[in-house]
């Protein structure tokens, strides 16, 4: 028997509840306040625009535990457990004393971790009589398990996708609509936000925050119509939690805990996914992980962002949250990396941030690239331009662990494969990609325009 | 606790040895036949352009199992063993009492079987001093799949892809640069071979014959440098049959046997992967499942094709193998599915189809896709266009069974993946795909042409 190298759950051992980390926050985060009447918001406002059972989720600050139906663990079986790989031939390469684990979230039909929140939202919108859904999507990731979602659920399905994704990623488009969806680039001219953003900026190449704008718009101006999104807020971050609860479990099977917790971070969905079960041992007193959010630098909210509320989306449709920002209004580089281009973090990350319970990186493209490549050769994954971040966050971990000796054991989440990002990577070999920077001046702008309704 | 629908082996279950099926054939499989000498061909005059585990293989009429070497099973622990899952969307959207099982080769990084037999084959040139591996690929899902092996078994690798699926699907290709192989499309001017078609033809769109001829002739040309081949091949079929001794494993796991079994048909290799296992109890008497390889209609060499010893190349390089042929020659139409772009069958299933141990399906390209469309929606994979094959052909066996009452257990084999073919699906959702046919005339034309040394 040789060393083992993936670690699998049977079917018994798959977790049947979230974590609901809000339950056990030292400091909860502030609430979510109307834009209009600036007070706290209650679940039945969000249930104007979100499924009712996602709008109680998001507000849930008491249990601890929270059921996952046993229709969406029907369909988590599909695909779940996803494998906790030991990253050997990676360790090999970098020669590095550290053990390096990731919990392979790219192993589904949809390729990345999306599909694990999208099965509930559409679970929910579904028993709540809703007859259609609507999202944004960055890269596309969120919009293809959308829509595969919507359609066995039975529901009908509209994508806005980021339009500057859309070009770098047609094939992601093509899956949304081989599920029946249909997809509208953003900003498009089917909405009244979106013509706004286009009659200012005509070559506007989109980002999430106008996609969101446009499919809140169309969410609301439609009947029985929910929008639905796939990151930063509370309820998509707890339904992500099986991530982590499955990798507890795989990790005690390799008999080790990890030091270091690794994800990307775009809205925060991947990461809190992998990384609140584990923080629940740092809230008791237990464990003493270490919580890294790996961002591009050109979009770095969570290093350089600052805290105040500000709107979800660029037109300002959203409520207004608490959150680490760059502005609404930013517009991020064009990389690769679609899914991480969001001026904002969710409510739960900005807190814990400010706690000092976790902290942020920030990676150049290029080094995000590197890095994938590395793991390609290595580990025979091609990594989506976001999981690239969480990869490159890791060897600089484990390289300190060579200079140190230290036997860290590091744990990442593979959030997706970049099978559908191939253009990226050859643009990458090609020396065609550059890195993108962002001065101080441009996040000051765009953070002073915001209305300073509680000023840190 | 609810029906299950994925079935996965503990890891020392997933199997030690391959199956020969060759050593339990009631009646053996002509021998291959060196071009020149009209003699059947030795090992040894195989290893001139394999790797010589593989020639010892490829002719072993002898050892029913086969040892998998440690290290390649080292590396099968990566991602096997893949799922067994029971189709039940698809089954529901069909109303059919059939039972519809799958074993999902799709679940690995590279997205295809054809890691199984990559890995082994570079395992086996390393061992034997090889420092250069090179190949055709069609669809490109074997060109991943070795780029990916040679990469980690330290080996340089060349390939030659057919230029028209390099077309279709260039995200394959930059795969493979992304592990570091060198991809020339063919027929190209880098060949002896690939000169004399383009001259003849200069808009020859190659296939899998003409990009062989280009390997072969890389590989017997420069010094340690062996041609490995992801199909047709005896050996190949062999390190293919983890996947039918898994599912068997896997079968017994779910309560059921298979009374169809069912897999496309290129050059034989995933038929064979999860066929040969289950016929050996045909064999033996002890069951009686039906065999059924799936195959274009418009490169019907299963159905349509000629028994004859026939080249595996277009120009004529490799040794003469017996087999149901369209004639080496043979120009197929440019449909989607590049895997199944292949004028012959291999040995082994040449000889069973004319034992009537399995048969041959066609099915039309439209028929394929709308196949593949309708699994994309009811189980959430988009599958690859060869795979949907498979599936058409299930379909239809499901349909029938609708009609009987029949409650047919039926396996089938979902090779591969269809994420990087996303463009392949937009055409047909924009209904710019087509049909092809072939006619008598052009396949007898063709056929007429090979030098007749043994006639049936």
């Amino acid at each position: 028997m040789t060393k083992q190298k993936k670690y699998l759950l049977p079917e018994n051992e798959i977790p049947t509840q979230w974590y609901n980390i809000m339950a056990d926050m030292p400091n909860k985060p502030l609430p979510p306040i109307h834009p209009q009447t600036h007070k706290p918001l209650t679940w039945q406002d969000l249930a104007h625009i979100f499924p009712e059972e996602c709008s109680k989720q998001e507000l849930d600050m008491e249990h601890e535990w929270i059921d996952i139906p046993e229709e969406v663990l029907d369909k988590y079986r599909f695909y779940r457990s996803t494998p906790l790989v030991r990253a050997y031939e990676l360790e090999k390469a970098l020669g590095t004393p550290a053990h390096i684990y990731f919990k392979n979230e790219s192993v589904n039909p949809l390729g990345s971790h999306k599909i694990n929140s999208a099965l509930p939202q559409c679970y929910y919108a579904k028993q709540e009589g809703t007859t259609n859904v609507t999202t944004e999507t960055g890269a596309g990731q969120w919009g293809m398990a959308l829509s595969y979602a919507a359609k066995i659920f039975g529901l009908e399905c509209a994508v806005y996708q980021v339009k500057i994704t859309m070009q770098q990623k047609p094939y992601r488009s093509s899956v949304m609509r081989t599920f029946g969806a249909a997809v509208t680039g953003s900003p498009s001219m089917s909405t009244r936000a979106g013509k706004d953003i286009i009659t200012k900026d005509p070559l506007h190449p989109g980002s999430l925050g106008t996609a969101i704008s446009e499919a809140v718009e169309l969410a609301t101006t439609t009947p029985h119509c929910k929008y639905v999104l796939g990151s930063v807020l509370n309820h998509v971050g707890l339904h992500q939690t099986i991530i982590g609860l499955e990798a507890e479990k795989q990790m005690q099977m390799a008999g080790e805990y990890p030091d270091t917790v690794i994800a990307c971070f775009g809205g925060g969905s991947n990461f809190g996914g992998i990384a609140f079960p584990f923080m629940r041992h740092n809230i008791s007193g237990e464990r003493h992980t270490e919580f890294i959010a790996a961002e591009p630098n050109s979009c770095p909210k969570l290093t350089r962002g600052k805290f105040q509320y500000d709107f979800g989306d660029e037109a300002g449709y959203t409520p207004l949250l608490p959150m680490f920002t760059l502005g609404h209004q930013f517009k991020p580089s064009n990389i690769h990396a679609g899914g991480l281009r969001y001026h904002g973090a969710g409510m739960i990350v900005s807190q814990l941030i400010k706690d000092k319970m976790m902290h942020g990186v920030d990676i150049p493209q290029l080094e995000s690239f590197e890095s994938g490549m590395l793991f390609a050769r290595t580990e025979g994954i091609i990594p989506a331009p976001e999981s690239c971040h969480a990869i490159a966050a890791t060897i600089r971990e484990a390289k300190k662990c060579k200079e140190t000796g230290e036997q860290k054991v590091i744990l990442f989440c593979l959030s997706g494969h970049g099978l559908i990002d191939m253009p990226s990577y050859e643009q990458f070999i090609s020396g065609d990609l550059q890195n993108y920077t962002v001065s101080d001046e441009e996040i000051e702008r765009n953070v002073s325009e915001l209305e300073p309704i509680i000023k840190e």
